[in-house]
């Protein structure tokens, strides 16, 4: 029953007017973005941001576009985040100038990386161990202006980051302050536990503690005269609950930009506000409610949750037909029909991800159309796992 | 115990003895391929397929990488497998000039790529349905010769592919004969439900079901006139066990050049076989049992099983520290250790993938090392899904 709503749902829901005719040039699979859906969101992010006087400082992990980004920033976004230095070195090469990085850098072979992206923009790295601070005293070229860097909470989704009430905030604190090649900006959480939530209530909860977190952190690092310029969040599921808190100064969602299934089962956007899609095509019809697409495991990705977690049914929801994605090769998907049905071989069919992040990932550019127009968005960011 | 056996087992079978040294100088995450057991796999199983004079025609899926496919050609391997059309644009490029894409083609905005790889390459393509029939009639440029077929038999994974027995069968054999823009040139079939097997003997008869319904197809067939060329089957659990099979001419295994946990699971390989492995760096540790590196699912994929099945335990098997891969976020995967322990922070990690062929398509080359030697290798084909 609740499966069938949904499925009316998308269907009322379905972008892309002229999809056969884009079908009829744009050779399968491949990302479609529905422009105006994309720019609604974006704006509407934005406007939720700046209402509360927080600084958006959007993740780029989700589209890895550089064409995309300048779009965020020049709606109003201070900044980027991104999750990898290789990430870090290709949107600085392309001009931003204001990088986050939200996560531990620890190996030495990327210091050469680190150096170079240091000339050309702002990097602020995350921390939560002292030895990583050792490690990035042995990675800097000096002399050079110290490194930005923030201490990571744990605000419950026990990954990374150290607990704000843990006396090692106080040890790693004081280590950054002593160090010359170190200079302490903020601090920030991650409450990816998010994408377990079951409901709206729930995730409200998760977004106070995600903000009591890094805001308890600060103050007591305030206590012992350390000042905390940052104080830092996100993620898309909270984005909009946490930045209400007092004391936060920066939100850091991505996957925002489109959206996806997941993020639709959690209550972070409404169907009408998913704007990237797989456009596939039907190689076969072996039996009366079942037809196979050419997006397989490779085009879709087998996530039915973030983290690891499951939460949606489905490889995706096909958007233009009656049915089901239960079934991925990696270059097959396999569709049961609601019921018995005659699809025509060769025909589009269009497919909502589960996971946008992680399915922008597998492929080399978007197909950005807005009405019949389309254009190229390389995914220049793709792979950039280093 | 089961589980405890297994982490033993891959312990002693630690490839590349100089991992610290090529951590030093390679970013993570990063794809190594230990040489030496690569070519060991390529020469055993073309030596399979030889002893029993059956053409080994190896799926490129896999490592989507001209100078590995150039290898396996070294080697005796008569022409290439592919999935995409994409695919064999690219090795045609390369210089390959035998290409079996095992798949249907029924897009028609695949029109000029397909008459493009036809000026370079011998191409055959796979057909299941009278409809692609009339498609391909379309696309293909006239005049010119013939494009070769192969039909699709469906031997029990009811994905694509017609049933041996069926009318259908005839219908399409006739049909391709008829047409004088296609020549019927074999028959295939994938018995991907292999990869459910729960026990040696049940690959044994899948591999019998395999080839007996290729061989029926082919003798139903010629009672009504139309020889079969080509007797096409394989998937790399089931190859050195179906090529027994009377009536096989051709086997198209693709996995086996690395082997991965899912394969050895199955009994496909030994431990020692794996030779596919991602190096990562240990970026945190948050708490006396759990570790976090720096490969997430961006760079190991969730897959933990082939076809979208379920199979093996974790995201991937830690090589060199006691431990489980208990969750991936996009970038970072969580270990949980066995038994407290300290893991230095910025310490190599190495981690068995589960599905290699997922795996290889998120990175842009391997990093091919022979001893303290290391060629990169480009993934060309990475992302090749169209």
């Amino acid at each position: 029953m609740e499966a069938d709503k949904e499925k009316t749902r998308y269907f009322l829901t379905m972008p892309f007017p002229s999809l056969s005719r884009l079908h009829e040039s744009i050779s399968t699979p491949a990302l479609l973005i529905d422009a105006a859906r994309m720019d609604k969101n974006l704006r509407g992010m934005q406007a939720a941001a700046d209402a509360r006087h927080v600084a958006l400082r959007p993740h780029i992990k989700t589209h890895k576009a550089p064409v995309l980004a300048r779009r965020q920033r020049e709606l109003g976004a201070r900044g980027l985040t991104v999750a990898k230095l290789s990430e870090a070195e290709l949107f600085a090469g392309e001009g931003f100038d204001d990088i986050f990085m939200a996560n531990q850098l620890t190996q030495k072979a990327k210091a050469p990386m680190l150096n170079k992206v240091r000339q050309r923009a702002r990097l602020i790295l995350g921390i939560d161990h002292p030895r990583q601070v050792t490690l990035l005293e042995e990675m800097l070229s000096s002399p050079g202006p110290p490194l930005e860097v923030r201490i990571e909470i744990d605000s419950g989704f026990h990954r990374c980051g150290i607990e704000p009430e843990s006396d090692l905030l106080v040890d790693v604190a004081r280590l950054i302050r002593k160090s010359p090649a170190l200079t302490l900006e903020g601090v920030f959480t991650h409450a990816g536990q998010a994408y377990g939530a079951r409901s709206p209530r729930e995730i409200k909860d998760i977004a106070a503690r995600e903000a009591a977190s890094v805001t308890a952190a600060a103050a007591r690092l305030k206590k012992i005269g350390i000042e905390i310029a940052t104080i830092s969040v996100g993620s898309t599921p909270t984005a909009k609950e946490v930045i209400r808190h007092k004391g936060v100064t920066e939100v850091r969602p991505g996957n925002y930009i489109f959206y996806d299934r997941i993020q639709h089962a959690l209550g972070s956007c409404r169907a009408e506000q998913l704007a990237l899609y797989v456009l596939a095509t039907v190689i076969a019809q072996p039996g009366p409610a079942q037809i196979v697409c050419d997006a397989g495991s490779k085009a879709l990705n087998v996530e039915t949750g973030a983290h690891g977690m499951h939460l949606v049914k489905g490889y995706g929801q096909p958007m233009n037909v009656k049915g089901t994605l239960t079934r991925l090769s990696e270059e097959h998907g396999i569709i049961g029909l609601e019921r018995p049905e005659e699809i025509a071989i060769g025909s589009p069919l269009l497919i909502a991800p589960n996971h946008a992040c992680v399915v922008a990932n597998l492929y080399d550019f978007y197909h950005l159309a807005d009405g019949e127009s389309v254009q190229i968005v390389p995914i220049s960011a793709r792979g950039k796992s280093r």
